[in-house]
């Protein structure tokens, strides 16, 4: 069996943890697995090199931040590397040059076009085991590039696809990771949060992307495509984590899976516009220059020519936003923006909704029940998004637990 | 003109030297010419990187070492390249798996084998300035190599070596370093030491070898067997430096261009060891398979079928060098083993030398004057040096420094 294992920055933090890491992969491999590893840069390591980049220039040339920041995964990779052969194994580090992970040219964003699968069987073959380094990856001209934060998750997944069609006995890419699993809550908020034995890759990756931390979303993406069984579990224990994988017919009984939430969003509402063809577009086209992502959006009913639009963006770019919106206001083209940092996305996630309805009438209930006043809302086929005020945040996300019953029994 | 700048890693060592570094590269654009720039790691990175390693295992593999402190370059690549490009030029950094600098397999001391002129060619063709990281190659596998310490300047002269051949209008390496030149002595100790305005490749290799840190033995190698002019200079002013080229006809007027001193050494002597074939070989084997390098080697004149074997070795090697020397003693090969770690080599080189006798018999008369001791001789064609005791060094140097007259006149 191919076993991917794949583990972030807190696992290789330290020289101890380090040696940890070497013993899970070592054990893995004693039990007759091939075994690709995947590592992060030691955690604050990324850090460190950006804040020297930035103690020469603002805003580093793209191309070269990627140079600079790929060097965190190097050391992961020759540290682990070094520590398992020190135990008398076969390993061998390798750089996304030598395993030729060939992304485009999107520096700091890269997506990954093809995995040479070549190299890492080869490595195999002889008994070693691979230490790849996650994150970065080579274009077409061989300029390094990197795939963005939590982009290990997806060279990870990715490998796994690359090897998929070599493998004969079955593999699995486990994420190693601070958390035991995916829980139906966050076990912070939520003190009977249950950790889920399994869960689809369309809920995680409703989940990943509505706030739940234990995954990156893209890798989800690459698991569903290629059908890769991904493992989230925990670098600190045995324990079994959770199985993302291929729907079954069983958890479409389960009407909803998961509550996730999101306290990095904020509000904007952009007063009495005129509601005329094109008015979204002066709204949203200034925004997605600036690289603002808008998340929700809401329009409220048109009244004499005139409508409301809400929508979040990320917190960190509520400011900036606020500030290019006003140029609307001098336009004329709307009356005031307005806006609120404190606020939450609360999400119940589960396949189960395609099949049972009244699920959005319930959650609207319960918070109702909870005196937790509903903002905005949206919809996808297997998630209901509702926005609260932030205090409210634990409240909404407790009672809704509590009613579609996802506590320990 | 091609300009290949090699900077140390103390000419990067903080971001504000960086800055400086990014600078004098500028200038040397502006003025018209095609620039590659090579440079080390910034200062102390290297040995982090080593304590990272040894943190974790007391030998690191080999292999995974060089992948650990190659990073170190990498990261003054991407620094220096995005400090050029925010001043508005075009630079673009590159590794060893772009530059294709491929060398043979042996880790931490590989040799370069080729490199790849196309890639270089390329970029300054786009007007861009190559910054390439020293010390480092892959191997014919893509394995990442280092060459060694002090391996950068290597690195500089083969790449201006390789890029020869493409280049109509003349090309110089300049290594950029802490001191302003090559001096006729260390002018630590000599306190009128003179600049040499130039030396010949064949002198600059044997005040390398011997003791002057100014410039890697192998890199004036290089330039010898290539041709490159290597022009040695002030990375903190603009002071014209020592350029070392061919030897001209005017070279062999002088007679000693310069004395150098290693207080790197330590003398260890073999007593009474039985005067027959495959002695030597007996003594000096298992100090090579110890990786011990031995330097000058003299034997005594045999006395009943026995003679005295001295010879030096690195002062870091002197304890495990007896340790090893003491079988001998124990297979009755020879009396017992003796030491000195309190020694210092002197030399006086010049390419003069072939063509003037006498100069041994100046040198030891005006160390006698001096009330010098010699305790062994050893000489080549342009280099006579001599082992006394530590105290006596500066003495040594200061009294032939004299004698050669050598000075600011």
């Amino acid at each position: 069996m191919l076993v991917v294992q794949k583990f972030g920055g807190t696992s290789v933090g330290t020289i101890d943890r380090i040696r940890n890491v070497a013993k899970r992969v070592a054990e893995t491999k004693s039990k007759g697995n091939d075994v690709v590893v995947v590592v992060s840069a030691m955690a604050g390591e990324t850090n460190r090199l950006i804040d020297l980049a930035k103690a020469i220039v603002k805003e580093p040339d793209p191309r070269e931040l990627d140079v600079l920041v790929s060097t965190g995964e190097q050391v992961s990779t020759a540290l682990l590397s070094m520590t398992l052969v020190s135990m008398g194994l076969k390993a061998r580090s390798l750089q996304n040059h030598q395993v030729r992970l060939v992304t485009d040219s999107t520096f700091a964003n890269a997506h990954i076009k093809r995995i040479d699968a070549q190299k890492l069987t080869s490595v195999l073959k002889e008994g070693a085991i691979a230490i790849v380094a996650g994150f970065q990856g080579i274009d077409e001209q061989g300029n390094i590039t990197t795939l963005g934060r939590g982009g290990s998750d997806t060279t990870a997944v990715a490998i796994a696809a690359a090897m998929k069609p070599h493998i004969k006995d079955g593999l699995v890419c486990e994420i190693y990771t601070d958390v035991d699993g995916v829980y139906t809550a966050d076990p912070n908020i939520v003190s009977d949060a249950r950790k889920l034995k399994q869960i689809s890759y369309e809920e995680m990756f409703e989940l990943a992307s509505s706030g739940t931390k234990v995954l990156q979303t893209r890798s989800v993406l690459y698991g569903m495509k290629f059908g890769i069984p991904i493992h989230v579990r925990s670098s600190f224990n045995d324990t079994e984590g959770t199985m993302v994988t291929n729907e079954t017919l069983d958890m479409e009984s389960v009407v909803v899976t998961g509550i996730s939430h999101d306290k990095n969003e904020a509000k904007i509402t952009v007063l009495h516009v005129h509601d005329k063809p094109g008015i979204a577009h002066s709204i949203f086209a200034p925004l997605a220059e600036a690289e603002i992502v808008v998340d929700m959006i809401i329009q409220s009913a048109s009244t004499e020519g005139h409508t409301d639009m809400s929508f979040t963006v990320p917190r960190g770019d509520y400011k900036r936003a606020i500030h290019i919106l006003q140029d609307l206001v001098k336009q004329k083209k709307a009356a005031w923006v307005v806006g609120d940092e404190k606020i939450a996305k609360v999400s119940v996630v589960g396949v189960g909704m395609r099949t049972h309805s009244g699920v959005a009438a319930k959650m609207f209930k319960a918070l109702a029940s909870a005196g937790v006043n509903i903002q905005m809302i949206s919809t996808s086929e297997i998630k209901i998004s509702v926005v609260v005020n932030e205090k409210d945040m634990k409240k909404a996300v407790d009672v809704l637990h509590k009613e579609f019953e996802l506590g320990n029994e």
